[in-house]
Parts: C-alpha cells; structure tokens; sequence
C-alpha cells in the first residue's frame, strides 16, 4: 500500500467508518485520576453524577475499563450527513514551504457548527432525548459548541439554552442568529439571570466572562429546571470518547495508504479535539505497539499545561461541578480577552493531562499575533479559513515542517484542523489592521489563581 | 449498479473527476446569439474583447464549436484542494417531508469562498498569470465571487480590486475583512473613484448599488490601469463552461449509482451556477439522447426570466460592456434591497436565456420569506446552513417533492446547494425576527426599465 499515490484529500467510504468510539483510558496502564465530589471528597458515583447529567452520559464518564464503545445506529445516521472528515495532505503548503515533511490535517470544518464540535453534540443530544428530557443547557466560547449543539437539539427537537461568554457574544454577534436559526436561546455570560452569575458579576464588574463562568450558569440552570440536564463540549471524558472519531477516521486514513505518522498535533483548550484525535496513537503507545511525537498548543494567554499546576480543581468558576485533577492555572484564573475563544479556559481534560504527566506528550504554548499569522498563511495557501483555535496546531505543524526542511527528514506531520474561521473575521480585521495584542499573564497572576486550587 | 447502496454523500475519486469542461453551445442546434460590440452593433471580435478581458478567455468567450476543453493541469491541482464536491443524498429531508422522492443534491459550499464561484474563479486568475498581467478587477455581489477571485488571485499573486455591491458591503462587513485577508482591496460600489460610478450616485441618490453598477464600475478601473483585465463571475458564457464541472461531476456521481435524474434545479442570477449544473445534462437532451425536467428559480424581485424580455441589451449599468441577447429587465432596472444578492442582476447567461428560449427549461419565481423559511428548514434537517441564493433551489426541490408525496412517484430530484450562509446571518436575523419582506417589481417599474433597451 505504501506505493499508492496519495490524493489531496482522503475520504473513507461509509463502510469503513468506525462503528465504534475508542477509550483510551481503557489501555492506560495508571488511569486519569477519578472525579471527585466536591463536597465529600470522595470518588464522584454514576448516581450523583446523574444529577446533573443524563445517566448513559455519565455512565461513559466513568467508564475507564471499556475500550470500545457501540456507537448507536442514530449517531452513525447523523454523522454520515457530514462525516467522514476529511485527511488532506497539505501538498500546496508543502511546496511553499519547501519542505520535504509530508503534512496531512485532518478538517473538522465542513459542517455548519464550524468545528469538531458535532461530533460529542449529537452524541449528547442523542441520549438526552433518549432518556426523555425536555431540554439541555450548556456554555459555549467561541460560538462552536453551542451551535453544534443547536443543530444536535434541533434534529432531535429538545429544547437548548445556551451561556455564551460575553466577550465572544460581543465579538460574534452572528454566532448568536445561527444558534437561533437552529432555535435556541442564548445568553451572554456572565448574566444576572442566575445565582453564580450574578455573583461573578459582582465579584468581577465588567468581566467579559470565561469558560468557567458560563459553565457554572449553565449547571444552575439545568439543576434549576424540571426536565433538563447540563451538557459540556470539552473537558469531559465522555466528549473525547466521543471524540476519538476524529483520530479513529485519522488513523484509517493513513492505513489505507500506509502511511505512519511520525508528529501528531492538535491545539488545546478543554482538549477535546486534542484527545479524541491522539486518543487511538497513544493508546498504541501505552499498548506498546508504535511510537510518536505528540504536540499540544495552546495560547500564552491560557497555558494550562505548559504553565500550570497538576492538582484537583474545580472545572468552573462556581465551584459547583466535581473536582477534577488536571493542569490547573486555578478556577479563579481569567483569561485576557484574547481571540481564541474556545481556548480560554483554566484547566485540561483530565485524561489529557494525566497523558502529558506520564510524558506521552509535549505541550507548547504560541503568541496570538504569530498564530494569525500561520492562519493568513494557511489561508493564502491551503484555502480554507482556520478559526483561531485551530489555526495554534497550524503555526507549531508549521514549525516542525520548517525543523525537517533544516534537518532533510521527511517526516509525516499530521495536525487536526478543527475549524473554520467565518465567524471570527472581528478578528481577522484586527490581525488584517495590524492593531492585535498579545497577552501573556505574569508570574504573579498565575501565582495567585493557583493559590486558591482547593485544599485536598 | 443500479441495486448499489447510495451513500448520504457521493465523492468521486480524484481520478474519476473531470479533466475537460463541457461547452454546451457546441452541441446546440440554434446558438446562442453573439455578442454584439455596443458601438457597431456587429459581432464582437477575439481582439475586441481581448481589450477587457484576457485573451484566452475572450477565446473561449466566442467558441461555441469545441464541445471540450482541457482544464489546464495548474488549474486541476487546485480543484483537488476543495473538490469533487459531494453529491449528498438528503435522507433526512425525504424522511422528514414524507415523500417517496429521492432528493441529491450537489454542494458547492466546502471551501472558504463558500461557494461555486472558486471554480471560474481559479480559471481566470490562471489564464491572467498565464498573460503576464499584474492583476485583475471584478465586482461581487453577495460577496462570494470576490472572496473567490481574492482566493485564486492570492494562489497565484496577482493583485485584486474588488468593487462590491453596496448593499451587501453594508450587511456582510465581515466579507470584506474575508477578501482582506486574501490580501484583496475592496470598494463598495456604486463608489466615487470612477466615472461612471460618480455618474450613477448622481442619478440614483442614495442607491445601495447593483451587480450592473458594479461591473461598469470594475471594467473602467481594469481599462485604466496597465496590465489589468476585467475578470466577471457569471453570465458570460465563458464562466459557465468553467462551472460546467458542476454538472459534470454530478452527472459522473449519479451515473456510479445508476440513478437517473427527473428533475434538476437551480437558482439563477447571472446564470453561472445553473448553466454549470445543467449543461451536461442539457446536452444530452439537445443531442436526443434523455430528457429531463429543469427548472430555474429566481427571485420575484429580480424576475428575468419570468418577467424580462428576451432582447439585446447591455449587462452593465453603464453600458460600457457588449451587447448580449438575453432575458433581461432592463440594464436601469435596480432590484430591491433583497437578501439574495448573488441573484440581484438585470439580466441572464446568454447560454441559459437561449435554453430558456427553446423550452428546454422551465422558471419559477419566489419570494424571500419563503425562501427564507425553507433555508431554516433544510438547516435544521440537512445540518447544511445555506445561502440564499440556494435557498431558492431548496424551496423548489421541497415544492416538487411535496408533488411527488401527493402522486406517490419517486422521482429522482437534483439541485444545486451552490453555497453556505455564514455571511448572511443579518438575512437570517431578520428573517428570525419575523420582519423580513417581500419586494415584488410592479409591471410599470419593468415596463420603464425595459423601454430603455438599446435600438437595434
């Protein structure tokens, strides 16, 4: 197979779709540590978990002894209308480069959320309808999760209420109509329309919000309604289960042209992209069957990982879900203002951060301003538009295209490109007008979100 | 094959993707009529058209003899980043609608231009690079060509002016920032930088512009500056035998699963598009080898073919280009504010108007509230936002599927999904907030346009 010339763009056929979501805990020789409730300290249980999420949901978020996981014909049905993803071999940036790495990425943009976010929505609405609830709240960054989950609601008619961080509520405003278009509500935050949120709103006058905040809204929220559960696009074990489609298609991809990869790299907010893309190589890895240099990029502006704690923590600002140990820059932590929406966050999956602490990945934090510069290029060359988010893993597949063409090695770089761009050109213009910042937190910043992790 | 299985999207492999485009003309039995130079009124010459445009699209401007023409290998290596485009089997919408019809149709919306525009968009820059020109000049209405032309002028770093229909400026901001990015300058239109846009500000105080205008307004800026030609992304008739590779792929994908097509739609402004769609397929009929029903859709405040006259007359407001012969409203006839602004032109393909002319195809109009309710409704089912302009294929296709659930036959319904709406949502907004109109031409407002056509 390897002799078989390579397309531009790999697309498997609907057969050789994967039936099933891998979990990589599953393989883990030393588990991710285990939930805990955030009052007694102890190892969370599926029946509080139940409270707040829908039962098969956090039966999934506990389950680290299963690898592999049916996924229900209704989920295959909706992922065929705009899966598989495809793998493109980035032949143009390529030769622009003048490298002799083989670049492939693998787009998660060609649907109308905009991003890989889809896949976990579905999966969530899926089983919300089938446990007979009325509705879902949730949060959203960059806009991405919460019209993933506008359109999952929408096909399964469920109600959906969406907490969307106010500063990309400002810089997004169409983000807004296309959640309504899918009929949902939305609402910046932090709102006054819920205890917590009144309470950071207080706390911090003017905040233009943060992941954390507008989780904790969203918890109140379901909690606070007959019917309805909360539902999270990131973070969670179950989304990068649900997520590991990403690297299961990635890695038929490759084999059906016999192609191993050498790099891998995603960017990293809450990290699921990060985690369902690396999920299946590195359970090959913890399996002992293959090796590879995995990368995880994130903003300077929100370094969870190349500059935070390994701690438990809370997974929002309320301190209302369970704790969850994972690098932390402290649930009091708030990002600048910065436009990588979906990356702004404090903390890391869990499974992600326990496979960084065992070494089985890097981690690398890049400047804004360098990041939209990777995307216009990238622009310019491969025609599609990168969000902000996505367009990290770019400038660091870039980075390593650039380290082969030094050294000669034609290693096969494989980055996830999780989105597209459309709604983000607030701050394309600011890049186009040469008038963006860079935001890097100090020391001391950093020092004191992290003083207030919770005592163990 | 006709027992094979029909995937939710069929992707031809790259080596089953066309490597000609098809010129319908040279297989109609009566042509198109030629264009006319708007001084002489005698057929326009290669050298003559050679002045605006570059001369290997002046060439292929005037063939109506090759039924095919090679896609140069250049331009085919860029097809391969964002085509075949899929063509998708809407399950989802024939579940929903309960109709025993089978509805595909061809999505065009999977690259950043966000339409079919990029496919004579690359074309062009090609041949202009191939000519040694410094750059280019174009108009764009809804904003998708210019995105296109900034696209493939950037591939191939040719400098780009793009004068855009003032009244999408104004509602799509972020378009601009979009041709920015692809290093394009953008100016609305009518502007003050041209005579003839000076001319028409003056005479239509306050106007929000349109395709007429703006081309006047391109073509003068190409004329005045050295090693610049006039590049156009529909009507003329060399635009449709590059978009002919739509039909051609869908033509290819159709004929891998056995399926033969009943009815084909699509929505015509300039005509680009739905020339593309059909002309395999009008070929057939024209040869007597199938026959289908096809029927194009525009909008009842822009109804050319519905509405116009079939007669020679100017494409551009200022009535600098040549003479056409086409179904037209009248070179002054300025279309209301809509939402659709890829279909607010006077006028029509002379290709399509001749097909229109000889039966070989039907026309409806219809208004925007009901496009607009049948895009929200094919979002939430199909998952795909779609523009507006495509909208107005949607709501047809949903009309004759509805037909089929009356009669119980299971046609084969084809239509052309040419984009997406991500820059559309202030339409959208509107259309969610219950205060978006219809704008209907009264009979003397055509009837004044139209007594201004050229005397011949």
């Amino acid at each position: 197979m390897s002799n078989k010339e390579i397309p531009y763009k790999i697309y498997l056929e609907e057969n050789e779709m994967p039936k099933q979501w891998y979990n990589v805990r599953a393989d883990m020789k030393k588990k991710p540590a285990p939930l805990l409730n955030p009052v007694t300290k102890q190892p969370i249980t599926e029946d509080e978990l139940s409270e707040v999420f829908c039962r098969e949901l956090a039966r999934q978020e506990l389950d680290d002894t299963n690898a592999y996981i049916d996924i229900p014909q209704e989920i295959i049905d909706f992922y065929k209308m705009y899966r598989p993803a495809p793998l493109i071999r980035a032949y143009c940036l390529e030769k622009k480069l003048g490298t002799p790495a083989h670049i492939y990425y693998k787009f998660e943009g060609n649907n109308t959320s905009g991003s890989h976010k889809l896949n976990s929505a579905i999966a969530q609405a899926y089983y919300a309808k089938q446990e007979g609830l009325k509705g879902v709240t949730t949060e959203t960054g960059a806009g991405q999760w919460g019209t993933a989950l506008s359109m999952a609601c929408s096909y399964f008619d469920l109600d959906c209420q969406v907490y969307m961080v106010k500063c990309s509520y400002e810089q997004k405003p169409f983000r807004r109509e296309v959640m309504r278009t899918y009929g949902a509500n939305v609402t910046p935050s932090p709102s006054m329309t819920t205890e917590v949120g009144r309470k950071i709103n207080e706390e911090f006058p003017g905040t233009t919000g943060s992941l954390g905040c507008a989780i904790s809204e969203a918890v109140e929220a379901a909690t606070n309604q007959e019917g309805y559960r909360y539902v999270l696009g990131s973070v969670l074990s179950q989304v990068l289960l649900h997520q590991s489609i990403i690297g299961l298609e990635t890695k038929a991809a490759l084999d059906k042209y016999g192609v191993k990869a050498d790099i891998i790299i995603g960017c990293a907010g809450g990290g699921s992209n990060l985690g369902g893309l690396i999920s299946p190589f590195v359970g090959e890895m913890v399996r002992g069957e293959a090796d590879y240099k995995i990368i995880a990029v994130e903003p300077k502006s929100c370094p969870s990982l190349t500059r935070g704690k390994y701690a438990y923590d809370y997974c929002d600002t309320g301190k209302v879900c369970p704790l969850q140990k994972m690098y932390t820059l402290g649930s009091g932590f708030m990002p600048a203002s910065s436009h990588a929406g979906g990356l702004r966050y404090h903390g890391m999956s869990s499974v992600v951060s326990e496979i960084y602490d065992q070494g089985l990945m890097e981690a690398r934090s890049v400047e804004q301003t360098e990041v939209f510069a990777a995307a216009q290029e990238f622009a310019r060359i491969e025609g599609i538009l990168p969000a902000p988010e996505s367009s990290h893993a770019i400038k660091v597949a870039i980075d390593e295209a650039l380290k082969c063409k030094e050294t000669g090695e034609a290693k096969n770089i494989v980055f996830g490109l999780t989105g597209t761009g459309y709604f983000d050109m607030y701050a394309y213009q600011k890049f186009n007008d040469g008038i963006m910042g860079d935001y890097i937190p100090t020391d001391e910043e950093i020092e004191k979100a992290l003083a207030k992790l919770p005592e163990m």
